[in-house]
């Protein structure tokens, strides 16, 4: 089964427990609703293809690990696009949760969204139990505080920001914890792997902000142009397109040189190349080294 | 140590991990300021008291599931007082985390909290490895969807409701986890523990009730007459003061009644009696016969 595939049915497995009967009807649409269909789903791809790398001697663990911190990227998603954030009414071509379903549901959808993380990491991961633990730990690292998605957020709301703690935490985290968790689910030390997660989260972040300078919004799915109209530093803006094309592929090659020895090292550095290919349209990367 | 010292020393270790280095301060200071001072634990304490019932034999499994599900409470608490649900503009005889610190700052701590306490869990009972994927599947089933407490505050948003369904998911799914993740701590079956959690929640929702009607702000800690306001159902209105103090006492002797064989079941039966005193202020209590 391709890794799509793989992603797509522990994503469909995890959200079915939330939807069992019982549950609240628009409540269970509004979190299927934030999980399908989904983008290009980079982080639990790129956690797969970890797990893989090091042996994926526990595909369940490996699929939890990628579900759990799909899940966790998608309820990031459905309380930063609230209006006490970004206030954003599209995401993935369609209305954002709180739209579609109001501001209660929405809250309580990303609520829902991280308590599931955990408890599909439970369920999959349960037989191996010291890789329960540090995968637990590993993730919530990367949601909480001090250094995970919700501290990211967070420090919008301080008078004084650090631009590389900002982005680091609230984008880098959850690409770090994609690697160290596909590492931990097959067995492996994890710590060795975060570098190439650094590196892929400040390279999709870069990406990202090319986007919001130069794509339209049928092509990205969310509304562009919101780095400079809510006054967010911008790699393109601070580097020119050029320059963010240039750091972008820089840290691309960086990515491949971080991989640390492993079986499945070659393969691995064709996917994480094929995959930063997507962090841009393909009109974009025309301009990027082969 | 007493339970009060246990758990408040178990919540303080973990709200420190949270407040690390390089947090962002504001969304630190929100994080303590949710959690302490805090109420009278009664969740905390429950579960405390079946892991003793059940032997302890590992107090940092206990103290980690205690200060998770006392974390987890605090968390509901902050997302239940937001503007878009219940906009109470006081807790604990406190201003309410998002009229202290801002709703942006509030949801991110409520966020935050719910990922403190699974790392909470992974950190405090990571040694017994079965022990830990059993507590994070009973702890997560008491919050998320379909029949923890973000489905209870879900269904407010429902065009139809089931009243035993609602108030089972918010009040009765976090009182169940206390008493099944304490015996889980202790590494013994859990489930024949949760009808204990049950009788304790349902309780604890019909004191709630009457101090709604029967109490004024200064002794809860929070706004009163709301149910009346918000047209909720209410035992007290339903039953008249008299009925729903009957039903109070009912329900706790009948908890008492439903406590498995274990080795401390005379102990924690003077223990749960004393807890179920302590849902009401004395002057309503003392209607009830000793």
């Amino acid at each position: 089964m391709d890794d799509g595939r793989r992603i797509e049915r522990a994503l469909d497995n995890a959200v079915a427990y939330a939807e069992a009967p019982g549950a609240p009807p628009r409540l269970a649409e509004a979190i299927r609703y934030a999980v399908f269909p989904g983008g290009h789903r980079i982080r639990p791809r790129l956690c797969l293809a970890v797990a893989r790398a090091c042996g994926d001697d526990d595909p369940r663990a490996s699929d939890a690990a990628a579900a759990a911190i799909e899940l966790l990227h998608c309820a990031s998603l459905v309380h930063d696009d609230l209006p006490c954030f970004d206030d954003a009414a599209v995401r993935r071509q369609k209305p954002s949760v709180h739209v579609a379903y109001g501001e209660p549901v929405a809250l309580l959808t990303g609520d829902a969204l991280i308590v599931l993380a955990f408890e599909t990491l439970a369920r999959g991961a349960a037989r191996s139990s010291g890789r329960l633990a540090a995968l637990v730990g590993l993730v919530a690292r990367a949601v909480g505080s001090p250094a995970g998605i919700a501290a990211g957020q967070a420090w919008e709301s301080e008078p004084c920001v650090g631009l590389s703690q900002y982005q680091q935490a609230k984008t880098g985290a959850l690409f770090a914890a994609a690697t160290v968790a596909g590492a931990a689910a097959a067995g492996v030390e994890p710590l060795p792997w975060r570098l190439l997660g650094e590196c892929l989260g400040e390279a999709y972040q870069v990406a990202d902000d090319l986007r919001d300078v130069a794509c339209r919004q049928e092509e990205v799915g969310k509304p562009v142009g919101r780095d400079a109209t809510l006054g967010r530093p911008n790699a393109a803006a601070l580097l020119g397109m050029e320059g963010a094309l240039r750091r972008l592929e820089h840290l691309a090659h960086e990515a491949i040189e971080v991989i640390p020895p492993c079986p499945g090292a070659e393969t691995l550095k064709a996917e994480v190349l094929a995959q930063t290919r997507l962090f841009l349209p393909a009109r974009l990367t025309a301009g990027l080294a082969a």
